[in-house]
């Protein structure tokens, strides 16, 4: 991997209230000028919405938020208090799986979408056809860790991108051969672009211009086969 | 929060080779332009490796690493074959305790900085003190996380950043309160940086331009003190 010239985050403003059937691809070449071997960050919200993958809750009923989570639940980690970290049927390791209640209708709560990586391929699909031009797609959402407070940007879905780029075999500075650097490069895109999105501001939507293009690839890769660590895999599972 | 503009991801290339007693702001002012509220971020090897804090290794000998990652730790989380995932001295939990490598002169380890905070306090003031701008700084470094496979570049040390940005009391784009909404910033800024960084090409100081000010801060902030999740509070340790 040579160095990347300079790095571009673009935030996209001017996308209307997005809902159920909303043409995400269409939307997003309708509000910016992409170009070939950029990436585009969408956060889950509005993918969730675009897909109505969203429910009724009752806000005065907190149980009703409850029942969600637990059903998109698989393996429950942790408890504290009102807090769940559970791995989703999806796979992901995240607090109350996902289910979210910030950012949408007074009412309802945001699930994570079915399938991010299909929801990925299918923004980009949409604005090849649109646009003719072939970029990546991230589908992010917001995350805590274990260790370090506060939350970070992270990928759920991705198309076009290779979501960890393998460098074992290749050499440092120094011409010795990196032992285990295989970076979440996707993971750092989706970080990169929170910092133009803000949490309370509405930009759903980011483009990344200037990466790597080794970062970039057309063969199927995606954030479920390739970033999430097998549970066998897993020291804290 | 407001929406940020566009924000610019800059390499900083053309450094020297790093040594002990190593003038970083003196060489960082020296191979770019700095701008107020530009947020300087410096990788933890080449910060290491000007304060010294580089050990001989015996590359034959594997024992001669493992006894400077016992000895960095306070506390082991997790063995499993030659990985050690422990809490180091400084309260970071990570790989081998930090001590790294790669990217160094054969038959040589580095260890983390005694004080990282301290070491982006140093880097700020001396960049001030000779360019007359003030910057935020980050020193960064890689580290793997449970659940996801591949590193990710987060933050270890910072001066004139906020670590956590706290969003707790502001309202998301429908109006409600957002709960619990401390966005860990600076990992999210060390991220980005890698993105221009690489592993294998010796660019080592990346410079991020056009952050939302809300980022920058002027009171004392460290990452130990505002990012580091107490024992106490972690689920997970």
């Amino acid at each position: 991997m040579t160095a990347a010239p300079e790095l571009r985050i673009i935030p996209v403003t001017g996308l209307p209230e997005i809902t159920r059937g909303a043409d995400l691809a269409g939307l997003i070449c309708g509000a910016t000028e992409l170009l070939d071997g950029d990436v585009v960050v969408v956060t889950q919200k509005v993918v969730s919405k675009a897909e109505g993958a969203v429910e009724p809750v009752d806000p005065s009923d907190p149980l009703s938020h409850k029942v969600i989570v637990e059903r998109e639940s698989v393996r429950v980690l942790r408890r504290r208090g009102e807090l769940v970290i559970s791995e989703t049927r999806h796979g992901f390791v995240c607090a109350n799986a996902g289910v979210d209640l910030s950012n949408v209708q007074a009412g309802t709560a945001a699930l994570l979408p079915e399938d991010s990586d299909r929801s990925a391929r299918r923004i980009r699909d949409g604005i090849r056809a649109r646009s003719g031009v072939t970029v990546g797609v991230v589908v992010s959402d917001t995350f805590g860790r274990p260790w370090r407070r506060g939350v970070t940007d992270v990928a759920i879905g991705s198309a076009g991108v290779r979501p960890v780029l393998d460098l074992r075999g290749t050499n440092d500075a120094y011409g010795r051969e990196l032992a285990v650097t295989e970076v979440a490069v996707v993971d750092e895109i989706a970080a990169a672009a929170e910092l133009v999105m803000g949490k309370a501001t509405g930009v759903p939507v980011a483009v990344v211009r200037g990466l790597d293009p080794a970062v970039l690839c057309d063969e199927p890769a995606s954030v479920r086969d390739d970033l999430l660590r097998p549970a066998a895999d897993d020291l804290f599972r």
